[in-house]
């Protein structure tokens, strides 16, 4: 099963010992981009044609702590598909399998015209995509 | 109305060149730890003794984009006090009063003895003040 | 005299207990466009206007290490100014008065239609208010 | 001949576009963890010890930006071998082989008793790899 591996840095821990629990928002942007690149979409491509994918809303669950030099394994999946929003849920686990963080996080599209894109219109071959994988999850 | 001041530093934007959705959740932290302190309750102080609190969950909704150089003010409020746990609410604003961010946290407390407390048994102190906020929010 | 203040973050620190040595490069733009606002040069209405100013080379030497919560005292001055390029010298100091950073970093300008500027000719009050710092530092 | 590899994440850049200059100093750590590991010294093994590293100084040369999601190749290597300092070198690169980055850092090296280790003798295995690179640059 398809896993995006994020190698704990020095600088990402905290004088707590651990993983500032900020950074994990950042490794579920890593492991998304990742995902959508894996199925032929990719983020930095669309920006260059203008359109970009701010998100929309963020929840994060704090099972277990991890550090330097953990390697976290994130699973994506996309959740939900709506007209305008796509959510997709994360599962994050360390190398003894225990699972540090369950998360999710909702995005909107603006199109090159700044507008809110409707998926299915503007965006079909994507639509059908993450629809399929919504399916399948 | 109390509210904690940040001021969107350059290093906070992304290329989309807004702040970056995940600095947020740092502006929490901030705010958090400030309205703790103007409640009496030193976060560095707590720490000193042993005490740690770690986030249990995170919900965050972008509401408005700021950028650089913003001041967002930040207010904070406890929602709930439970036994193990405290919940606390963020409303984020723009100098034109508009809403850029709502957002929750909870939190744990650990023990020196690296057990979860019990807020009212083990922080009597803690646990009246936030319960007594929680009814007047 | 003027200084900028910089309170640490708690996610500043890292697991050695201390702030991050990256951090410092921050809390330099942080001081540094502070400082050149204090002078009526606002970087966020430069960019506005096309002009960028990257930075060319950073030094940082590492005197004594600060934490969270400290508050940091952040003293710029303008050491040079040369025909495209001006020199800051950075001191940080903390709250005992111990040095805990000195530092220096070189910035040029670079005009809307991309070129480098030539700051007397390009920026003539700008050059000379800078010049007139560099003098008197 | 070899290199570190970073992937530039979206949250690595600024509203300039480019990857915020600060982040080249979390690179650097990142490139001279991975290197002393690829000669048999782990850092968290040794901060396990009770063993710590601080940072003495850091220079860096701006010669190119980079961008998401640009890979850049980090060739690290060993500058000088001093009594109680190490010095690192590092070029990092571009896909196209421009030269992004050059730069330096300094360490030291604390004992678990809280004193600065003269190399030679209270790590002489360490001490005689880094020389041994040293001479061989």
């Amino acid at each position: 099963m398809y896993s995006y591996k994020h190698k704990v840095k020095y600088y990402e821990t905290d004088k707590m010992g651990v993983t500032h629990h900020s950074n994990y928002i950042r490794f579920m942007e890593e492991a998304r981009t990742d995902f959508l690149i894996s199925h032929g979409f990719d983020y930095a491509k669309l920006e260059e044609m203008g359109i970009i994918s701010p998100v929309v809303s963020i929840e994060c669950k704090y099972r277990n702590t991890t550090t330097y030099p953990d390697v976290i394994d994130i699973f994506v999946s996309v959740e939900e598909v709506k007209a305008a929003k796509i959510r997709f849920n994360y599962i994050m686990k360390k190398a003894d399998d225990t699972v540090c963080i369950e998360a999710a996080s909702e995005h909107c599209f603006i199109t090159k015209d700044g507008k809110i894109a409707r998926l299915k219109k503007d965006f079909p071959e994507f639509f059908e995509a993450m629809t399929k994988l919504a399916e399948n999850k």
